[in-house]
């Protein structure tokens, strides 16, 4: 199981939200929608996956990595630093 | 006409992988994929909206507000005032 | 002259008070400060930094872009390309 | 001791070389240096600045919050929680 396994019901809500407002991106832009209310509409969806990521994120030090440390061994080291990479990769995304 | 006109099929194109990703980041949470795989794949998802908003405002700059200060006037102004907000907001998102 | 001319005393004081913060955080880090509260300080010029280049950049469009939009020619093609492409590597910074 | 502590050394080289880029960027709003340039600069130096961040949070997991899970108790969860704040901290920063 997933470390987002009791929040799945939650974060497939927030997931199926972001699939809404893509949706409507593709409305605007196929409406020519003013380019300064479609950018919102691009910062407001980047926003909401930035949260879905952060949630993502803190079930996975919070079950994972704490059970993978609380078992003790190289599996926590390698744990630790496969997170890091992780956080790495979404603050250049 | 919306400044992002001539490249409508190509953003409706990147933004309709876009919502693929985010429909195959719902299938990977309700199948329990390992957090870091869904974190990587959130990570692409941000990357190519951040891609398809630097479009926009490329678009918008090149034509919205370039007809504007072609135009001359106060509207000039008011134009590169929003273009700055909505790189603001893009650079918090 | 560049496009901040008549905001350089605003931007140098911004980006003395940044050295500031960093000369802060070389004692913070040399006193062994505990690690959130150097990230929280790391977060703080991070921001303030970029709030200096949007304010170089809302200048950069207000003055150069719009002035070689206003003279007309290729030049404004030129110069609007590579405002985007700053903005890009301010939002993948 | 922070969780740094080890990489003290490197942690400061890296930020004398910030300051000395924010020193930089003074020289260069001083002497009116194209906008564009300037704003590479700025880039270069949140790059370095979002580096340090991400080196200062993989100490802090490998040791503070790997250390307050192997001792157990409500301290591991409080730890991880933080950690997650300061994440997200440097995401909207």
């Amino acid at each position: 199981m997933a470390g987002y396994h009791n929040d799945k019901d939650q974060l497939l809500r927030r997931l199926r939200r972001v699939e809404g407002q893509i949706r409507g991106l593709q409305r605007m832009v196929d409406t020519d929608t003013y380019c300064i209310d479609t950018l919102t509409q691009v910062s407001a969806a980047t926003k909401a996956l930035q949260s879905v990521a952060l949630h993502l994120l803190d079930s996975h030090l919070a079950h994972c990595v704490h059970d993978a440390i609380a078992a003790g061994g190289a599996e926590a080291d390698a744990k630790v630093a496969e997170a890091s990479q992780a956080i790495a990769r979404l603050m250049r995304a």
